[in-house]
């Protein structure tokens, strides 16, 4: 009974002249913003979209990205926002699994055509709504209905879509709610990239309240720092990237933070001195750790007040599972472990994904019988639920928020002529949390840069190694002729501890 | 996905150590409390009761009326909380009409013994609890099944049961939740009966934070601000009855009040003067107002920081819809009105009850097709959604936070040889926001002492009208021979105005 509908419905009724988003200095209240998302949804069905169709988003943040998650699932569609950072084979793949008959996108995607009509950002957009008529939102659509697909790649590197139904993203923002504050002078800085739930994950609770949304296109510290200052931003949540980088910006050139009381970060390993450092920087900040996957919308554990735990062993935690959210250690088959073991972390909640988009398989293997979502990350909790992450049994490396899987740099690596085997793992990084690191036999010779360049064609950016090490040796394997990865990455990791995984 | 074991499973998980619930100077931990849930569990399966089965309680709040609430539901039984101030005859058709194979009771209710097993508080309770084996809870319970049956009179003097299933609840925790702050840290004194919906409004929340509940058995203003003082309470609901009684008394020997800093009320009409004294009284609390229903569960409206708008024209209404909740004001065809205009307020949320007990007929008449509660109030909203209660379309009386139909206490009246006509309605009063208030035509002589003790005999004490008035010339009517009772009632209100009914 909660769709994508209400939060907005409320904000009409309640706010209507409050500032709802400002982006690029140009401001638009909640009555304009519901007007155009009735328009957009009238420009929809007007391009011929049925219920249940599929709306795809290539785009840097900004007030019309609000526009489209307010009127895609509020007018019975399903929304697919794509990182604009993968390569355009990745994009047309996640485009092509979606079925998305319509993309939206700021930039020359050409590669998108193959299978969606392209619309540009703002171009085609301003037309369709100026031309609209307006449509009602929310009518005939159900709490069950999927609302968006978040796409994630996985162990296979074949990305998947988490189906995110109303009732799940809705839910989420209360339970963001339950531990956070927000009312109508909230001032929400969307400063991670909207393709990812992290980035959203302020999105309803903020439209629920009644609150502004300060829009930055893509993430650079110092303006940042003088949107904090001059829309005085009270919530955020940043990547510890974007967190350390903003500290040193601060540092070096003090802007107006006093407003900023609701600070929260996400989806990376984060060093303990950023933290000191951010707290010493952000005084009057309440420091909140959040803990999620994307198909838990993205937020499983909690750590408020986390300003007053710097220094202890706690900080290395996650916090407690939120409210609205049961997390278990469990072994292989599946039992509950005590207080100190370690296992995988699994996770049950409305606010969880129903499963992958058209993969029955895959879904049944990331959720049980009795609705748990098994993370594949590896932890332990202490015996007041504060959880520890220990290792990521998904092979996954997180690297300025970004989830690289391991699988698809290998196969990328391995797709070389001069590769015979590849072993890519994460290494500690003070900039990114991690780096991508591979270590690759040749069987002929080839550079660095070689590869590099090779890999750039076939996957994002940022999945690209940042170094290659070079070997003739066959890599070391178990008895069974399994690579012991570990073996190679242990090294790496003396003296450093992951704090947090996930997003 | 939610069901009444979620709270308490968290609870236990993260603050285990910590105090649940302190009463009459005894304190359990949340990890004896789920210890004690666990075998009560055990208990009522053992007293032979199975899945759907129905329990009783009438009974002072306690630490083991709230056992109950956390153990009937996520045990798979329905809980039927019985008003104690309800005469016998009430009670009896309350309990057979939810076929409660079991009651709990800490009085002497022998009439209950007709439909139900009788237990007693704390003698039986505790016996069946030392004997029982621990059972698991939340096992095989779906959030859809029936929690909770409230009952609440209505126009036609029957009690109906309001079914609250596990997620209609746990959603109305987390709606409240999104307003005002719940933490470990918490401390809610249960100062409202539990056997109404208000008085378990903190409940869930306060589990779900790990904060810790301070009982009152039963009102008393004194010993509200010594639990207030003695155990640090920082949030608390009342009715403006025992705000007013509660402010008197801290004026005259003033307690260290400034730990509470959440202070609700609802349930009644409220007098500005009130709010005036209240604020000035605790002026480190946030005033909170509370506008709903036993059938929305019962949040409505809130209006935080009601200590701003005190003396001004906003003090007059119940707030905005809460988040989660959407209210419409419509006419007699179900069109929504424009603000401004007066029409019946309407109710659609999670939260909401499913329908009445056994009752299709009353629940189509309640719930229209598209999931609308029609609560009987007109009321009208402004441009921003503050809602504004004009009238009960219900000819109900709220007095002292109690419901009391018109109809049940004419047809009381009527019942004696004496009396040939009777109209009842509520009057403005400074302590119970409003008394009830008879007019009878006599047929033959009788005294208003007379008539006071044949109704002592047929309807709870607080329905009993406060005065009558005799009359031997026949009541007002209209054309149509109804008796105009706006037209008896007016001269009482001129100049004073209703501020809220429901819950």
């Amino acid at each position: 009974m909660y769709t994508f509908a209400n939060p907005l419905d409320r904000a009409l009724r309640t706010v209507p002249d409050a500032c709802a988003v400002v982006c690029n200095g140009h401001r638009r209240s909640y009555a304009e913003l519901a007007f155009r998302c009735r328009k957009l949804a009238g420009a929809l069905y007007g391009l011929g979209l049925r219920r249940g169709d599929r709306v795809g988003v290539v785009s840097l943040n900004s007030d019309r990205y609000l526009e489209l998650y307010l009127t895609v699932p509020a007018a019975g569609l399903t929304l697919v926002p794509v990182n604009s950072r993968l390569a355009v084979a990745e994009m047309q793949a996640i485009l092509a699994d979606s079925g998305a008959s319509v993309v939206f996108t700021d930039a020359d995607y050409a590669g998108a055509s193959n299978v969606s009509r392209v619309l540009s950002l703002p171009g085609d957009y301003e037309q369709l709504i100026a031309g609209a008529p307006e449509r009602a939102l929310g009518e005939s659509v159900s709490e069950g209905d999927v609302a968006v697909l978040f796409y994630t790649s996985g162990t296979t590197g074949v990305a998947k879509g988490a189906i995110h139904t109303h009732r799940s993203l809705v839910t989420s923002g209360l339970h963001f709610m339950a531990t956070w504050p927000f009312d109508a002078q909230t001032r929400w800085l969307v400063a991670s990239p909207m393709f990812h739930t992290g980035g959203t994950i302020g999105m309803l609770a903020t439209v629920w309240a009644g609150g502004t949304h300060v829009m930055m296109p893509s993430f650079k510290p110092d303006i940042a720092l003088d949107l904090i200052e001059a829309e005085a931003v009270t919530h955020t949540l940043l990547v510890p990237t974007m967190l350390a980088a903003t500290v040193t910006e601060q540092e070096a050139r003090p802007r107006g933070i006093g407003s900023l009381r609701y600070l929260s970060h996400g989806a990376s390993p984060i060093a303990s001195e950023t933290l000191r450092r951010t707290h010493a920087t952000f005084p009057a900040a309440e420091l909140l750790h959040v803990y999620g996957t994307t198909e838990a919308t993205p937020i499983a554990t909690l750590l408020p007040h986390e300003e007053r735990v710097i220094g202890t062993p706690m900080d290395r935690s996650c916090g407690q599972p939120a409210i609205g959210v049961e997390l278990r250690i469990t072994d292989k088959a599946g039992n509950e472990l005590r207080a100190g073991q370690v296992g995988e972390i699994v996770v049950r909640s409305p606010s969880l994904m129903s499963g992958y988009w058209n993969k029955p398989a895959e879904t049944r293997e990331a959720i049980d019988d009795h609705g748990w979502y098994h993370t594949g990350d590896l932890g332990y909790q202490d015996a007041w639920g504060w959880l520890y992450l220990v290792d990521r049994a998904k092979d996954m490396i997180v690297s300025g928020g970004e989830n690289i899987y391991s699988t698809e740099v290998e196969n990328a690596l391995a797709a070389h002529p001069s590769v015979s085997e590849a072993a890519v793992f994460g290494v500690p990084d003070d900039r990114w949390g991690e780096r991508v690191f591979a270590i690759v036999v040749t069987r002929q010779q080839v550079t660095q840069d070689e590869l590099i360049l090779h890999c750039r064609d076939h996957i994002a950016g940022f999945k690209v190694p940042r170094q290659i090490e070079m070997r003739t040796d066959p890599l070391p394997k178990s008895a069974a002729g399994k690579v012991l990865k570990r073996d190679l990455r242990d090294p790496h990791w003396t003296g450093r501890h992951l704090k947090v995984a996930g997003s």
